[in-house]
C-alpha cells in the first residue's frame, strides 16, 4: 500500500477544539451500523433529541442535530431565521460574531452591526439602541467567543430582545454543557452548538433548537429557505413521527453523540458547569503565578481560557514545544490576535485537575526553552487552589 | 443511566445505503482524535485528496470530502455553479433529479427539465435540444439513480455538453467505485458523491471535485455564493497548502474516509467495477428464475437492483420479514415508485457471492411467507451463474 496505515499521536487537545473524544464515545462510534431508517435506529433518534433537551434545559420539540459541524449549525440558525431584506442584529466582537455577519448577507439580510472590543463582552444597552433605531426583530449573539475567551452575559440582552418582540438566537458552540446556559430560562428562541467541544464527540455534528416562536417564523417565511439541506422545516419532519427521508443522517456520528450525551446528563449539567469553573480558577491562579496575564479583564470563558503572549515571546515556537515535546494542542490567535494570544480549551472531560497541572507544568517549560523568565511556579499555584478546596 | 447502552443489530445492509462499512474503518474511525490544524492531520488530508484523485479518477486539483452527507454534496455542487437567473438543464427521471430541480430553484436558478419516464435512461438528443433552445450552460444529472436502480450512460450527453460549450455536472452518489466513472476522461466538470454507499464509510462526508473550468465559473461569479458553508472557494483555501481555517473538519470521519479510498484503491477500480458486475449478473439470473423481473428494462444499475414486486405481494410484509428472521435491510420504493419495487443495493463490500445467495434463499422464505408462488430457486440460479464463470 502506498498510504501507510493510520497511526495518529496520542495528543492531549487543549486548543479551541475538537477537545479529546471520551473513550466510551469512541466505542460507541465503531459499532456496527444500521439503516438510517432502521426501528432501532429511530429509537436512537428519540433519544438524541431526547438527551439534547436535557443539555439545552429546554422543552422545544425541534432539537436535533444538523449533519455538520458547528459552522453548519451556524448557517441553519441564521438561513432559517433571515428573509431577503431582513434587519438582523447582530453583536460582533470576536471572530465567530463576524461569521454570523457574513452568513446574515450571503441571505441578503442586512447585518446592523453592534461592534465590541475584542476581548469586551457586548454591552447591553448597544442591542437596546440597536433595536430602537431599526426594524430588526432578531438579534444574533455569541454566548462563548472562541476567538477572544469571553463568555457573553445574556440574561439582560435576552430581557431587551423580548421587551422588543425580538427573537435571539444564540451561539452555543463552545459553552453547550460547559457553561451555564438554559434556553427556556433564559428565553433563547433559536440555539445552536457543535459536537466537539464541550461534548467531546468528534466534530461532525451541530446540535440545534428552535422554539415555537422561531418555528412560526420559519413556517409563515414569504420564501423558502435558500439551503435545502439546512431548510429545518425538511428536517423536522425526518426527525418527527413520520421520519420522512430528508438525507441520510450520519449513523456512526449519531452513535457518538447519543454516547456522549449520555455522559454528559450521567455528570449532571450544573455539576459539571461548577467543575469547568474550578478547573479554570486554578487555571487563572497559575498563569497569573508566573506572571502572565489573561487577555479578557473579566467575563472570562470556563471553557476556552485566552491567555495573553508575553512580549518577546515567539508564539509559534511555544505552541511547536507544546506538541512536540509534550503532545499538547494550544490554539493561537485568530485575526488581529494572531500572535497576540493563546486559547486554551479546557472542555468537558478535558476540564481536570490532570490537564490543568499538567498543562501550567508543560507552560513553563515552553516559556524557559523561549527565553522568557517564568515569576512564580503555576502547576504549583494550580495545586494550592485545588487543595484550598479540599 | 435512563438510556441503555448502545447495542445495534447486527444487520447485512442492502437497502439503497447506508451499506456496511468495512471492519477496518470502523477501528480507524475509532483513533483518537488530533486536532484539524495538526500537522499530522494536514499529511492525512493530504492522502485523503490523493486517494479521491485516483477514486474519480481525475487530476483535479480541487477534490475533497464536503463535511456533510451526499445531499450536502449535491447542494455544494449546484449552489457553486448556479446564480440568480440562470437557466440550469437537469436529467428528471427519478426522485434525485427532481431534488437537483428544487436546488436549482432555491439557487434562484431556472431549472430546464429533461423529463425521463422513471426506470428509463435519459435521452442524449433530449438534452442537445433543450441545450440548442435556450442560454443553459450547465447539465446536471444523476448517474446512478438511486430511486429507479438506472445507471445513465454520460459518454454521449458529455460530448453533447462540450460541443455547446456548457458544464456537466453529475451525481455520482451511488455509483463512485461500483460503476465504470472516468471523471476526466468522460468530460465530467464537477461530480459528487456520498461515503456511505461503494465507499463503505459511514453517512457523513460527501466527496467531490471541480475541474479548472468549472473553477473559473465559480471565480467568474457575479455573486457571492449563498451557501457560506459549502462555498467552494473557501473550502478549497483549507483543503490547500495555506490551510486557512474555515470549518473544523470532521476528523473521525476523514480517518474512515482515508481507510475506505485505501481500500478501494488497493483492490483496484477496474476489478471493483467488474466484481459489481458479477454480483449484479448472478443477482438478476436469480431475480428471474423465482419468476420476479427487473424493475428497468435496461440501463440496470449494478450497485442499485430495483426489482418489480410481484402483484399482491405485500411490501413491507416482505421486507420485515428480511429484516426481523434475516437482519437483512432493503430498500422500498420512493414516490411513485412506493410498494412497487425493492431496491437491493450491492455496494462495495456488500457486492458479494455470500450476500446474493442470502439474499435470494432469504427472499425465496419471504415471498412463500407471503403466500407467493416462487418459479424455481433463484439462490440455486446464481450458484449456477457463479459457477459457470469458476
Amino acid at each position: 500500500m502506498r498510504y501507510g496505515e493510520l497511526n495518529p499521536p496520542n495528543r492531549i487537545l487543549l486548543g479551541p477544539g475538537p477537545s479529546n473524544v471520551h473513550p466510551a464515545v469512541l466505542r460507541a462510534m465503531s459499532s456496527p451500523l444500521v439503516g438510517h431508517l432502521d426501528p432501532y435506529f429511530m429509537e436512537l433518534m428519540d433519544d438524541v433529541m431526547e438527551l439534547l433537551r436535557e443539555t439545552f434545559l429546554t422543552r422545544n420539540k425541534v432539537c436535533f442535530p444538523i449533519s455538520g459541524t458547528g459552522m453548519a449549525g451556524m448557517e441553519a440558525a441564521i438561513v432559517n431565521m433571515v428573509q431577503p431584506g431582513d434587519e438582523v442584529i447582530v453583536g460582533s466582537n470576536g471572530f465567530f460574531g463576524q461569521r454570523m455577519v457574513e452568513i446574515v448577507r450571503r441571505c441578503q439580510g442586512k447585518p446592523i452591526e453592534v461592534p465590541g472590543e475584542w476581548g469586551r463582552a457586548i454591552d447591553p444597552s448597544k442591542v437596546e439602541d440597536a433595536l430602537s433605531n431599526s426594524k430588526a426583530d432578531l438579534v444574533c449573539i455569541v454566548h462563548a467567543e472562541t476567538s477572544t475567551g469571553v463568555l457573553q452575559p445574556l440574561d439582560e440582552i435576552a430581557r431587551i430582545t423580548r421587551a422588543h418582540d425580538a427573537l435571539l438566537l444564540v451561539d452555543a458552540v463552545t459553552s453547550l454543557s460547559g457553561c451555564e446556559l438554559r434556553v427556556d430560562e433564559m428565553g433563547i428562541d433559536v440555539c445552536y452548538s457543535g459536537s466537539q467541544k464541550c461534548l467531546n464527540c468528534p466534530p461532525g455534528l451541530a446540535p440545534i433548537t428552535f422554539n415555537e416562536r422561531a418555528m412560526e417564523r420559519v413556517r409563515n417565511r414569504r420564501a423558502k429557505v435558500q439551503s435545502w439541506y439546512l431548510d429545518v422545516s425538511l428536517i423536522e419532519k425526518y426527525w418527527s413521527e413520520g421520519r420522512a427521508y430528508h438525507h441520510t443522517a450520519p449513523i456512526s456520528m449519531i452513535y457518538a453523540l447519543r454516547e456522549a450525551l449520555r455522559i454528559v446528563v450521567g455528570e449532571g449539567l450544573e455539576e459539571r458547569w461548577r467543575r469547568h469553573q474550578r478547573n479554570r480558577d486554578a487555571l487563572i491562579r497559575g498563569i497569573e503565578e508566573m506572571g502572565l496575564g489573561m487577555f479578557p479583564p473579566e467575563h472570562r470563558c470556563p471553557t476556552l481560557n485566552a491567555i495573553s503572549i508575553p512580549e518577546g515571546v515567539d508564539d509559534a515556537k511555544v505552541r511547536g514545544f507544546l506538541l512536540e515535546r509534550f503532545n499538547i494542542e494550544i490554539g493561537s490567535g485568530l485575526g488581529p490576535l494572531k500572535g497576540k494570544i493563546w486559547r486554551v480549551g479546557l472542555m468537558g472531560i478535558n476540564s481536570s485537575e490532570q490537564n490543568v497541572i499538567l498543562f501550567l507544568g508543560a507552560l513553563e517549560r515552553a516559556l524557559r526553552a523561549a527565553g522568557f523568565r517564568v515569576k512564580g511556579s503555576g502547576a504549583r499555584a494550580a495545586i494550592e487552589a485545588y487543595s484550598e478546596r479540599g
